[in-house]
């Protein structure tokens, strides 16, 4: 008997298609190969990236911009063909970045006037009109900001510790630095301060000052902060330990309007056998106002589309529901990210996982997983899929601002990692345009989420 | 008895500095990150390829920029603390690109003149004077090229096929299309062409010429040959379908001078225990005339002195030499290669491995070996000294053109291996510059040559 039932089970095993050996040791090899083929040869994320750079730019919450790229990112989901497409409405923070932004050195006795490169830090309310100019007080860390007591009163504090470049990848360098932007600001103002510039975020030595939100505490007065250029922190740094009582005047023109109604967009492929569990993909709409944000986050955001697409245009069906979420208000508010957990939560949706796209469209190495370890381990039981573009490094860490909402109904949180060198060189400042993407990168990047994706919505987690 | 034999063993191990029992697991971990900590903080390979390609620029063989190149290298050698710098003559070919480099199709009835973007191929001889005007006949292959037979008789062949762009590396989607470039001149004259237009070898999609050089065959006519950006070889298929009778005129002024009398520029740090046992580094000095050279290759010429800087600041002794070669005349001749080989043996130098870096300054992802699988099974025992940068990759087949006229002798082929995207998007066109080139990933690639050239001058292979 059981001998026949082996010979049995051999003749189905090779006569059935799909089903060989051979495809059952490695399953959805075939898919996994067309997905990547396909985006490698039509490249239409990358296409759609270029619209919308140049036809939409940046796209800070609030802005025209942004309502714009709402509308495209609803028509360009129905184009590319999602079974159902929906908007979810959320208040949005709108603050608007104003004509003057301008910085100084006064009184420099080697150098006289020394004209600074600043941006205003997103958020940051204006300087009295007509500027306001001070002595500059250099520190290192938000404890040295607090330290100074009385020495800070009346003064502008400069935040200069840099990026630690050392770093093997560069988010860790970021986190370890970016503190200085979104707290310093209400440090400096608790001592008496009355502005902050905080060197800009990027390892490279440039000219250009990298913006980002910073956050006011409560009860705590809301003094103005500016991102300084890399290359004139080391510049105003060299000059303050010749000549200490540097004074600097700088202007600044933003301003706070009232939230407005945006919308995060969503597109989705039903799920032919459980519908109701969904796969989700994320990424931000919104972007910094410098530039086209494209690395942060449209390629996210086209990546998102593009898996979809390629799902549905290669015809795979998949059981579970797909479904791509382009949020708003990653940048300055995680408004979107709320709102759809709150959604989520009211109306019972359940996630199987979600992964994020929001590193910048670049080579991609693999997929971090912020779930117990079971859970990763069952994820990384498809890296072999990905092997052949190397992007199989799939291990514990990972998720996005967008979907960490979500990590408290028990989501498991993927965020695609990509090789991460050149993402600071170009974020959140003007250098984050259209032309620093490479095609071939952008679309490894979507190939590795539409595969995940299917695998995750055919065999759950 | 063994008892206390394994008690005096643990107390050695315990208290002996560096051998102890988990640093003999991993011997060089330390090292490793030393390195890797010094590149990335330092980043003078960076600084080295902005005086390479700003102060120098373009360097093809015979050049004055490539004399500048060789006495650069020569004194960045000393400078960066080399125990031996010499010059090793070799005569290298001449060519220079002429002042004229145009070409339109003139006679469409749809559009009229168009202009069409070109340039000479390397080694191409000139139109004549005042141009040559043709019909125009598109071959996808050499083979489509041959089967033209008296169809070809006066006309401009134009091989049109691209790159793969579903391979998911980008040197194998060369390699299977620059056929056209090295040899369809010369197919295309032997069927009686007047000229060869060559569709551009990049895998994107630019307005700008990607040259490189030609293969013309002995007691073949000699034809004008150009590349052909590759938007306009799109339009030019386009026209052709709808016009087959379309004419082009060109003109390229390009010129054959006398050989010039070059050097490859060697430096090298002297083996303390083995001096006669060398481990190579290689890069090429030489670059194509229409940009700067930075990722073809600065960015290896750079590494290997970064590679040899590195281990000479960080006051490591290797017991075999290291040796880093800046190879002249790899783009049109591979003199210096040959002229290195030709020494070696004469003068019985004993090479254990030789690692070349040629394919751009980008993210590391491992080393190539070309040499018996026990060779390749020895070099990849070190992966884990790169896994902190993920360039832990070490498999079969690597090398590179400078380093291959050694194979004869068996040494063993190494090639730094990259993220290979980007790379044809600058290759041998004006947008090889250095603003291309991010620090990090051109250090760690400089890092990634220094370990494994540590290890091997230390362990053998």
């Amino acid at each position: 008997m059981r001998n026949r039932i082996g010979f049995t089970f051999l003749i189905i095993a090779l006569l059935a298609p799909g089903i060989g050996l051979k495809a059952q040791d490695k399953p959805y090899q075939d898919v996994a190969k067309t997905i990547i083929d396909s985006a490698l040869v039509n490249q239409k994320a990358y296409y759609l990236l270029r619209e919308l750079t140049s036809q939409i730019g940046g796209r800070l919450s609030g802005s025209p911009q942004a309502a714009a790229a709402v509308e495209w990112g609803r028509q360009t989901f129905m184009k590319t063909g999602a079974d159902r497409v929906f908007l979810q409405p959320v208040m949005v923070p709108h603050w608007v970045r104003g004509p003057q932004e301008t910085a100084a050195v006064v009184n420099s006795s080697q150098l006289g006037t020394v004209p600074l490169t600043i941006t205003a830090l997103g958020g940051s309310v204006a300087t009295p009109s007509g500027g306001l100019t001070a002595e500059v007080v250099e520190v290192k860390s938000l404890k040295e900001a607090e330290a100074l007591g009385e020495k800070a009163r009346g003064k502008i504090v400069f935040y200069s510790r840099p990026m630690d470049r050392r770093l093997r990848q560069t988010f860790p360098a970021y986190g370890g630095a970016v503190d200085q932007r979104v707290a310093g600001p209400s440090v400096a103002a608790k001592v008496g301060a009355v502005a902050v510039l905080v060197r800009s975020m990027t390892t490279r030595l440039d000219d250009v000052p990298h913006t980002g939100t910073l956050h006011y505490m409560e009860g705590v007065k809301r003094i103005p902060a500016a991102a300084l250029s890399t290359m004139d922190s080391e510049l105003l740094s060299s000059l303050l330990k010749k000549e200490p009582h540097l004074r600097v005047h700088m202007e600044m023109s933003p301003r706070w309007l009232p939230d407005v109604l945006s919308y995060n967009v969503i597109g989705e492929i039903r799920g032919s056998e459980k519908p109701e569990e969904i796969v989700l993909l994320g990424a931000h709409l919104d972007s910094w106002d410098l530039a086209q944000g494209a690395h942060d986050d449209g390629a996210g955001v086209v990546q998102v589309i593009e898996a979809l697409r390629l799902i549905k245009k290669l015809g795979l069906k998949p059981k579970r529901t797909i479904r791509g979420v382009l949020y708003m208000n990653e940048e300055n508010g995680l408004r979107g990210g709320l709102a759809y957990a709150d959604s989520s939560a009211r109306k019972g949706w359940r996630h199987i996982a979600a992964l994020e796209s929001d590193a910048g469209g670049f080579t991609p190495v693999g997929v971090g997983v912020s779930a117990p370890d079971s859970i990763v381990k069952s994820i990384a039981r498809w890296s072999y899929l990905l092997k052949q573009i190397n992007a199989d490094r799939i291990g514990k860490g990972g998720g996005g601002a967008d979907i960490s909402p979500l990590k408290k109904f028990g989501v498991p949180m993927l965020g695609l990692r990509v090789v991460s060198h050149r993402y600071f060189d170009y974020h959140h400042s003007a250098l984050d345009t259209f032309d620093k993407v490479n095609p071939r990168e952008l679309e490894l990047g979507a190939a590795t989420m539409a595969i995940m994706a299917y695998v995750l919505a055919m065999e759950g987690i």
